[in-house]
């Protein structure tokens, strides 16, 4: 920014002429301007700047990556106990999900919302549910967990249809077959997302045969994530929840 | 049968010696034996002789198969209104069942047994759910229909839950992401029997989508049937049919 | 509900035994309580009763469903011109999105509530778009159509940011490669929803290259609806529209 | 159930008017009744309560599982040594069936009926067909087993003739091409379930090609579970067995 | 030819240096001589020179192929009524094989060999059957049609048992499920060649599943050709029984 | 570009202050500036400013593009004669590529460079192998077509060994087995850009296979387009061809 | 046969009825003459009884299946060092081919006969090339091995050419792009049989690339096996060997 | 060559027949002289001899194929810290490029040249990368790095701009969905090479879904490598910043 400042101020005594800081002005956009611009926005609207996802990267990068931002939230996905063990040592504030395989850097933000209903269809989809559910809660949303209601027994899911109604946005995951989703989509007014886990085996594919179902379900308006993103639900989840709140101010 | 008969003739008589029967014998087997055994079999097996699947074959065929088989009922599937105005003209005691694409010729069965329910989603589904309700009532099942109650309405379906449960076996219709025979299984005690169909778009990939779904269904005990096989599905209805009433032979 | 009412009754009169009423209501939840509870609540949440998907369907049986809800707005998707050429000799106060392939029947709803934008790639994905905007629009919201602002010239793009910007929620057509969501997502703080669509050629796969990139996308939270529908994205739209307007009551 | 007859005494002692017990009941069908009558519903069908998937859940979890069904049998499949010998510790009547892999708390349970017959195509495909015989067994059916009798070697098929035609239902677990259920249901009169296995390499592609190959047959009436899954099998085996036996009652 | 001859004279001569007839002959190994020398080489293999396939080429382009061959045997295969009429008004010695889609220029070529059998398991396969039938007629093989012996009914294969193990190659076209090359290869001595077919509906994959039964086949030793590539079975089938004879001078 | 200029002016001027000149800077890089800068860019880059994909496309909507650059050469890709027909009635020096499916609007550009050859290995490959051709001479480049070198016959593809090295870009063209790109690129040492085609049956998968081939190549180095994409090529083959041009100015 | 001779006998000396005879006939067929006429013709055809692929099995399944071969030649593929081991200290005449993965037991098998030759592309394809040239050397036939000519340096091929066409029958094995066999079957008149490996990463898809890339080889006649199946291959090749030699006799 | 040079001069001293003569030059063009042409130019073209590909070979395979090459420069990529450990005790001037996975034998060449720009989105995309720029150095091009700059931060890539248009020929790297290679496409003039990596998860597919996302890219003009393939894109770059040297001779 502050070199458009002297640009203008150049501009303004003379310094420049404008033809010449019209030359500069050309390469600017891709540059100074953009790269502030977007940065200042990007911190707002994600509500925390920025989630490394684990997988791939070496601790080393991964410690690398979380020193960079010293006075934020920050977190990490797919974390194994072994990348907490190492980076917990250069690291202050820093806590581990264990069951969500999230590392925590800073404190959880406050704001205020509807709830977020995170609903999993069995035991083997946990994980996923709980990367969402801490998730959403350092992002700062009031979590409500409905754990193993899944389709093949029918009453644990109508014991829960008051909460499930007076959720602001429902977050789904399911393995297997992934009807779940669907179904809870059929039974309320408010957004679902729908989460496809890799819980399964043979013609499961690692989570395709979930996805299929919950892309076709005839419930309309249903929304759904990347197989096991629990993480992204779990931040549109909370960009919904935020404009909820936005309208209030 | 004949040919055995004078063989063991000859042996008897001294015509024959034992080692030049032995030879002749060995050749038998997979002959005249074995094809009149299983083709006997196979009458009292199938209820009736012969299902022709009209896709990939020419009217004229259609119709010379048809005529090979005089005094039996037979039935023709997914056969359009042109053959059937094509084969009428050749044939007696033909009628054809339009929403069902079946044509039939003779009599229907009449056997004892249970109810064989079909339900169906959609109104979509219908076709299909229509080859495997007429299909079965030839073979002489009393079946039920029960459609266009799928996964968006579930009061629907609940409505018929006694009918569902009174049943002695379901056959399960559907298209669009499939989860309505796993919901239906979770509801009953009856062999359920699911059969995806094509219709759908995009990711529904022709009826994969709802395939996957129920081969994955957490419910226990669903089987599946190939995309559009309404046909199988009433044979295989028939068959588990069957096998209650042999029972209080 | 009248059935619920007299039971009761009969219960307050002395006229029926409280055991009796047990067995009665056992199998009303199913039934009767559960067949009104669960419609009435979904004229409320849906905004209006039923969309009618079109393929796969007789021109004869769109008329008769489109019938079932004389006093209500109601709307056909992938309605060819000559469907509506169809219909239209027997219904009032109904109309033809051309573009859309949208059959309306009925006024468009009237609510408050945020804008929701509708962004397209290219000429190619309008018919999507326009199935998305048309149905948003009878559900009742303002929508605004930024078309043919694909990835291959940013510019366009970038020249709609402040738009973007101001919107409640975002759905993103493209066909192609489908990165433009993702773009988009990268840029707003606002929930941002893909829908791949089927045009392209060779490994384009008919959607699913678009529809893996739009899962696939490193910006986090862009939701993912199946290939061509956007209808279900207008419904997502609206729903999550409906959410901030309900916290003003 | 307990919360209803409450409900009904008020209304029938007038400490509850019509109107606000009507505003309770609506609540009613997805929670108290609803649940006690799908849970009832379910112990009677199943013939057991629960079977435990032991795939993707940690050995405490199944622990936690098993212990919740104290008195009755239940089953945990896919169950390593491991896995047994941690949950042994703190469960009674318990046993491993090695081969089958399958941990079985409480006694198999009694019932009358017809044999299901379990046939396997090669020593490779034991596992799975042990499955299926362990479930069906504990389940309460009588089980023959007939194994390594694949198409390669049509005879030892044929030498098994007559047993397979003696059985109520017939389970066919086949890997490779997969043509075994197929083959089996050319020559039988009772219903076939095939089961394809994951066992084979290349265009195996871990049990598709088999599994297409059973959806495929042009044998009508078979039906498929998902690859692997001699559980399902096994339950939809002995429902269909439950119905013979019904019958007589 | 020539021009070697004459580099060889001229150097014969010594109107050529060494040096420069090596540079000459350094081009000559990619052009002339390799040109010369692997066409003399096809014809002799091939039987005859060439056959066309007609898919996704115009008429005109047939046509024109067709004529640069005025003096051999030359077929085109995948053609239609349409094309024979067009092409045999500018040709002469021609003649169409309707079933087999095939035009055929000129007269069938002679060899002595063994026989080559063609199975089909169904009506509908039959025009693959007859694509690689008449094709093996025209390179001058004995064929032996056994068309319509499918799985479902085994005793119509065991009585060709005898017919089968005499011939000396074995063409097996099935569609459906495709298991019955794996079956005939599992009652004979001779090599069996695969042709799936794409007659069959959805998990058929318009050819895929019974390619994949064949490719996995626990019968060792089958080899497969494309969908529907019956011409390419003939030839293969052509090559080995070549093969058989070329031994005998 | 005006706005930025005169927002130079104004501060030149002391009629707009530094404060406030920064807040419009602020929304111009994605605006205004942005605009202008890619659009010049684009202009030099490409050669010419548009190709029109015109698949999915009506005959309306690509005559309003055509008229958006009335002094421009343009081209329409996938055009049928109908299309052509249409659009000519409005156009003035405007032809039609038949083989290639291009309309032409303008004249071929001039630009100094190498050679462009276009390989390809069938007749049925023509009509992309034309598509990239006629693009690429529109675009201002010397092409030499090399059609009907396929790799079953390898003479002739090594009769053109010498044309092939000749070249400074080469694109390959093929269908069925896409073998030949991989083949013409182990004879060479320029770029060899593949191009798939959908030409071909069963296993084909539409260009799938060929596509894979290209991708799999032992031979270092080659590029692959999309299926079909003939103009694609032409372009990168441009691009390359314009880099070496750069060079010697 | 014991049987059958037994029956017969008693039928000459008259203890024995004609229709109790025909009864007892009647199940023969599937049971002792099948089954010993087909495994007497089994172990004519195939050269040496069994073949283990020890994938899947293990090392006690393995070693009891080798017992049951006492005295004859018997080979396991896909056989580790540590299977070896195992099964060495209780076999006599057992060998190891270790790049092969083939363990041997007994000598192997003596014939006349042409000469197969495997060839492959690249270094990583020998274990797939060795298991090929193994078995055919064990079943008795002369094997000429020509590895490490790829694709890539076509001069290698080439060079090797003489020694092809002298051939039986070739077998090509493939990784990476698999255009091999169509290039050596374009150059030979023998028959060919292609073997694509699993080597290769990305698109390869484990194998399933090549194998495409050889089902649709523009060469005609070129036969596949499934992926890395180097025994299969041989087995065919060793079929088209005897045919050969049988002619002679 | 020698060979040839001698048959010449027994021509040119009379000691050989022309007619023999010709007899030998036929057999000549697929052996020496080929084998010599081709090998010459192989030098030429690829700039050093070969590259090893080291999965799926053994230490002592690399080993041996690295020793046969004693005055060249060779690498070996996928190369693992132990292969290097063991071949490194064998071999002189060999140093291991950790991040890159390669091992270079020899010095890295030299040439003249543009730059070669490789850009990658995200951490995890760096080993590949690091292939292609390690690859590309040791050919001898100058090498301009530019890491994660992936589109969910679009600012980074803008920051890059300049460079990136400054540049011969860009690489981009990338995972997820895969859409940076087609954003840059659209910002400059230079080829660009897109290669997909197998980094993602769920519908990533190991790198389908960004090879998709290249492939149908509405920039025109991006050509694609196989996943993973960093050694490729090395290789095409290189060839093509030859070409622009090329032509400055």
């Amino acid at each position: 920014m502050e070199g458009l400042k002297d640009l203008l101020k150049r501009v303004q005594n003379g310094d420049l002429e404008i033809k010449e800081a019209l030359n500069e002005l050309k390469t600017l956009p891709y540059k100074d301007i953009g790269h502030t611009k977007i940065d200042t926005h990007r911190k707002i609207r994600r509500g925390f700047p920025e989630a490394i996802f684990c997988e791939n990267k070496t601790k080393k990068q991964i410690l690398e990556i979380l020193k960079q931002f010293p006075e934020e939230t920050i977190i990490a996905t797919r974390a194994s106990q072994d990348i907490f063990d190492y980076v917990k040592k250069e690291l202050n504030d820093v806590k581990y999900h264990k069951k969500a395989n999230i590392i925590q850097v800073g404190e959880k933000l406050n704001k205020k919302g509807g709830k977020v209903s995170v609903v999993s269809g069995g035991t083997s989809d946990e994980e996923v549910a709980e990367e969402c559910a801490v998730s959403a809660e350092i992002m700062g949303n009031e979590v409500k967990r409905m754990y193993d209601i899944g389709i093949s027994g029918l009453h644990r899911l109508f014991s829960k249809l008051e909460d499930l109604r007076n959720s602001r946005v429902i977050v789904v995951v399911a393995g297997m077959e992934g009807a779940l989703p669907g179904l809870v989509a059929s039974l309320v007014s408010v957004p679902v997302v729908g989460v496809p886990t890799s819980v399964g085996y043979g013609t499961h594919l690692e989570g395709i045969a979930p996805l299929l179902t919950m892309l076709n379900s005839c419930v309309p308006g249903l929304s759904v994530m990347n197989i096991d993103n629990g993480y992204g639900a779990a931040y549109l989840a909370s960009t919904i929840n935020d404009l909820s709140s936005d309208k209030n101010e």
